[in-house]
């Protein structure tokens, strides 16, 4: 998970399947390579299963597996972690002196 | 917590101050400059601090902030999944066929 955009997209998957222009959408502030690049990635890593239905054109969806889910709770802590302490960090940033 | 380095580096120094060569061999397979970035980011952060002993020659040592120990807790959610699960990642980027 050393790329950020991964738990982004599986929190984003959190609900169901979702096509790429409403994960986009929600998500928010990806572009259309970064977020392919992810899904890409975490298909790679069996987090994430890609369907395509047999219509015209096709449509795609993207949809974690049980191994994504099992992510959710790791990331939804350190989530929680950045929600809660956040301002410390930006304050330590503002407070910092390189040695 | 972007960068990989940055969790291990925190997850070392649990058990209290280091100084960066016992660190440096404790982690194992990171480098002097890559953990001397990671402990100077950290700081930046207000995850560790450093500390200077007025010595000949002065000892440095780095410790968790509270901030600091408070990402142990997450840290250790994502250790376990990854303990749990690596093998599945393993066996499903081997599955892989790209679309």
């Amino acid at each position: 998970m050393a790329n950020t955009w991964n738990a982004v997209v599986v929190w984003a998957l959190r609900h169901g399947p979702r096509r790429p222009g409403r994960l986009r959408a929600e998500i928010g502030g990806i572009s259309t390579k970064v977020l392919t690049e992810t899904l890409r990635r975490l298909e790679y890593n069996g987090l994430v299963a890609r369907r395509v239905y047999a219509e015209a054109p096709p449509r795609v969806e993207y949809e974690l597996t049980g191994l994504g889910r099992s992510l959710l709770g790791p990331i939804e802590a350190f989530g929680a972690w950045a929600a809660d302490h956040g301002d410390e960090v930006m304050a330590a940033q503002d407070r910092y002196e390189p040695a």
